[in-house]
């Protein structure tokens, strides 16, 4: 089995030498937040000491979006139109998941994310329990919803209710780093029954909420057709919008749209790089979004469709992105940029600056490099870096990850290959 | 000094146990050219041994667009509005530019490159001899240019033609594996005058040419204005369009400009991550070049405008950027755009498929990694991984990278802050 490197508490964790914003600190972290930082900080007798010496210190990235056990599907079908990657790969692979499956595939993905300085991400897949055991057993922080589908059928949907909220329950056992999630895929796989009664769960259980919407203009037409309105006024006549949802891409929103998830306190997941790779057409306007308040974060999208985890990748694609559509390089400077990476646009992801009393959920990142030469943050690790500079992170206090070692790599790369070989003979 | 790991004919050289294209293979290189390579392959007394065991062999990179030295530079600046960032930042800290600078922030940019699969590059850049000294001494493969500006003014192009000729000289003395090149700026940078006798100094030494063409919309209506033609008539009736020639960029290029390169047999360097970053409207039209039998290459631009030298970032910008502006994700997939940064789609750039009698440039990538796991290779390099993964670099044979140490690198880190400092004063 994994190993299991989160098992009682953590001792109290003090970070040395490291640097914060270019100036040298230290910090130390008791019962999963930061209670000193600053020049002054000095370890006392029994914490765990990390030498953070040629590093400086950042608040965990958030994936606001993912799949992450697709990691078994990585590279299976790329460069293949939309359909016939569904339909010859993803599909019938799927078709053949076991929750076993889910969980190494989970944990494949967990590793990945650790090691680009992810903390903490948002969740959408089959088998969520499995998601969730494979977060608890990583450290890691997560949102983790199964995902919903009824093929627009709402009979079927009903029957589908009492296994959502077993899920539910089931996910929620898996401790406090673990947040269950109502996971409706999306308009055009779940029927509006199916989604009036998530509607109705989640008014009861103040539960969150993670969905696909507005990704394809074909999704946007579709929607009109079949129920007279527009993806955004249909889940939100469900009551799915609110300040627990997480909806995913966004592309097709009209200022309208930006008004309505502004006014909902809705986080939009955009996911650059995997709308870039899938040609959905259009990209989420994030400058108009934040002009009209809009609650933001940053997503990779599941492995096979990136085929990446490393959002220190990704943020370069989306400042990038965005500076060329407005014509302008001065638009969405790296700042802003890594804040959004950084989940500190959102209050749902919940991230932010380091501060005292704040959640300890931190990374260190190698700053004596070539590639970080001469180069001041944050803009060398947004345009100049990708996440292989991240040398340790730390989540509620926990150290999972030292030197770039993850507890367990070498049994999960051994599983995920295995099952891998099994899925792809479907 | 700089370590000096490139005096005397290296061994003949043996990699065993790795794979090529999924197949397990050795390969065995002498005098700088694969002599050997298949599973029969054996060492022969005397040669230096490579064990290759978890890693691929693939051509190595060549970026066909850079201004190496700009590591000087990197970061300073960013997110400013072009004019802004030039006159503020970039322009006043190459007015203070010495020929040391430009040879450590070379060695820098050449250890960068190793690092991230790089074997070649195509350099314009002040005090091209420094360049040349530098990748001399990283044992790289680059052609070289000095950048040539004379701001339009006839007369003070001529007063600086005895110093280009000497330039090239200087350059073509650092041995076999630097081309000396021109180097004009750009039609908006150099008189027609210096054009034409740039022309006629490549016609009577069959000389390369590196220049920056049709990167702006702005460069081409200035260019039409000033006269009366666009940036490539210009320059071909200049005599500096051909089969040595490699123009940057080519974002506005219609499609008779297009079949005008092909006609040339101009090899055009595209650099979608700089064009992004500048925000410059458009981006070369891949697609539709090589439907037109345009050469092309990959280029990073230099990393004051990137900021990375890392082409196994930039390839997947490159792939993505095209299959969102075609609205297909079936468009250039990943063998293709590995294809073109690896040099293979032109005959200039020289690179392609390893094969008996070819040049020994080659890189190692570690396949046994979290981030290729389980995706095959070309994909899993282009869309799941970047450059940290390559572990050994090969030029003309010899080893100039194992283990990802490349000699010398703390000196050269030292000298680039050190000087890096000095710049960024003015």
């Amino acid at each position: 089995m994994a190993t299991h490197g989160t098992a009682g508490a953590p001792p109290p964790l003090t970070i040395t030498n490291v640097t914060l914003d270019g100036t040298p600190t230290a910090l130390r972290c008791v019962d999963g937040v930061i209670v000193a930082l600053g020049t002054e900080v000095v370890a006392q007798p029994g914490d765990e000491i990390v030498d953070g010496a040629g590093m400086a210190v950042l608040p965990g990235l958030v994936n606001a979006h993912t799949h992450a056990a697709m990691t078994l599907l990585r590279g299976y079908g790329d460069d293949l139109p939309l359909m016939e990657w569904l339909q010859t790969r993803i599909w019938p692979a799927e078709a053949s998941l076991e929750p076993d499956d889910v969980y190494w595939g989970t944990r494949l993905a967990t590793i990945e994310m650790l090691r680009s300085g992810t903390t903490a991400f948002v969740d959408m897949y089959w088998h969520g329990p499995s998601v969730a055991r494979a977060v608890a057993d990583s450290g890691m922080r997560a949102t983790v919803s199964s995902v919903f589908i009824d093929g627009g059928d709402a009979a079927r949907g009903a029957s589908q209710r009492a296994a959502v909220l077993d899920d539910l329950d089931a996910i929620s056992s898996f401790g406090p780093l673990v947040t269950a999630s109502l996971g409706p895929h999306a308009v055009y796989t779940v029927s509006p029954e199916s989604l009036e009664w998530m509607g109705t769960v989640v008014a009861e259980r103040d539960l969150a909420v993670h969905i696909h919407l507005s990704e394809t203009e074909g999704e946007v037409h579709d929607c009109v057709a079949a129920h007279g309105v527009r993806p955004p006024a249909l889940v939100d006549r469900c009551g799915l919008l609110g300040p627990t949802t997480v909806c995913a891409h966004g592309n097709w929103f009209d200022h309208d749209e930006l008004d309505l998830m502004a006014a909902r306190g809705v986080t939009v997941a955009t996911n650059p790089v995997s709308n870039l790779k899938l040609a959905t057409g259009r990209i989420f306007d994030h400058p108009e979004a934040r002009r009209r308040g809009v609650h933001v974060g940053l997503g990779t999208d599941g492995t096979a469709s990136n085929n990446s985890l490393d959002l220190l990748d990704d943020v370069k694609v989306f400042a990038l992105w965005h500076k060329q559509a407005a014509g302008d390089p001065a638009v969405l400077p790296a700042d802003e940029a890594l804040a959004v990476a950084s989940g500190a646009c959102s209050p749902l992801l919940g991230g932010g600056p380091l501060s005292v009393g704040g959640r300890a959920d931190l990374v260190l990142i190698r700053t004596d490099t070539v590639e970080m030469t001469p180069s001041p943050l944050p803009a060398a690790l947004v345009y100049g870096a990708t996440g292989h500079l991240v040398d340790t992170a730390v989540v509620a206090g926990r150290v999972v990850m030292a030197n770039r070692e993850v507890p367990g790599t070498e049994e999960v790369l051994d599983e995920v290959r295995r099952r891998a070989a099994r899925l792809r003979k479907h």
